[in-house]
């Protein structure tokens, strides 16, 4: 993380083009706030976790990801999709058949994001300790 | 990830004692969720990320996480805060000072989060490039 104290050289801002060589997410307007976003939102990060699994259907997804709702889920995909990280892909047949998997985009956020997921999962017991302790204090 | 399918074992539910053993982002009901939530809202990250570089006042954190309001950056240092990532330290003198740092846990976590974000700052520039490569379809 090399986020610039300000976001100007010499007193001259420094072009978009420019400090979109690398992302900034310190800076309130650099795209990368959105992606972060995206990435980063519940039902994004548990999208991924699912699809790094494999191509899935929208009902198995929905299935894995217990607790979201059609319309969620449907914003989480279209999101992770307008970002590269997914490809939806339908087939013209009825009833509507509709696949998701991950770009290799998508495969190299998602394994970030999974492991993540699993030091939370492996550390709950920690952090809730340590929850336990300061409500007791 | 090992996420299970159900959560029951041979049609009986597993003890929450038993799962939490190990935390499910995949079950709804799971406290791993909040964590999650926590930690990869867009304020948390960010925080996080600032934090990485060592002990900070609330009007330094203010200033780096460009955009975030007085509001949301209390909400999400209390968050961090509860769930022991972070310890806020208040110096009993005129004008009021307090300092917020990680904890061992918060370090550990917040390293992963820098890994996701550094992640998306350097690849920003790919993303983008597939935002546009799919509006123009």
């Amino acid at each position: 993380m090399k986020a610039p104290e300000n976001i100007e050289i010499a007193g001259e801002p420094i072009p978009l083009s420019l400090r979109l060589q690398r992302g900034e997410l310190l800076a309130a307007d650099c795209p990368s706030r959105s992606v972060l976003k995206h990435v980063t939102s519940q039902w994004g990060v548990l999208v991924l976790l699912v699809l790094l699994e494999g191509t899935k259907r929208f009902s198995e997804i929905r299935k894995k990801v217990n607790g979201v709702s059609e319309k969620m889920l449907a914003q989480t995909l279209q999101s992770l999709e307008s970002d590269g990280f997914l490809i939806r892909k339908s087939f013209p047949v009825v009833p509507p058949h509709v696949e998701y998997s991950l770009t290799p985009l998508g495969m190299e956020v998602a394994t970030h994001v999974s492991t993540l997921a699993d030091w939370i999962e492996s550390n709950l017991t920690r952090i809730i300790d340590a929850r336990n302790h300061i409500q007791s204090k």
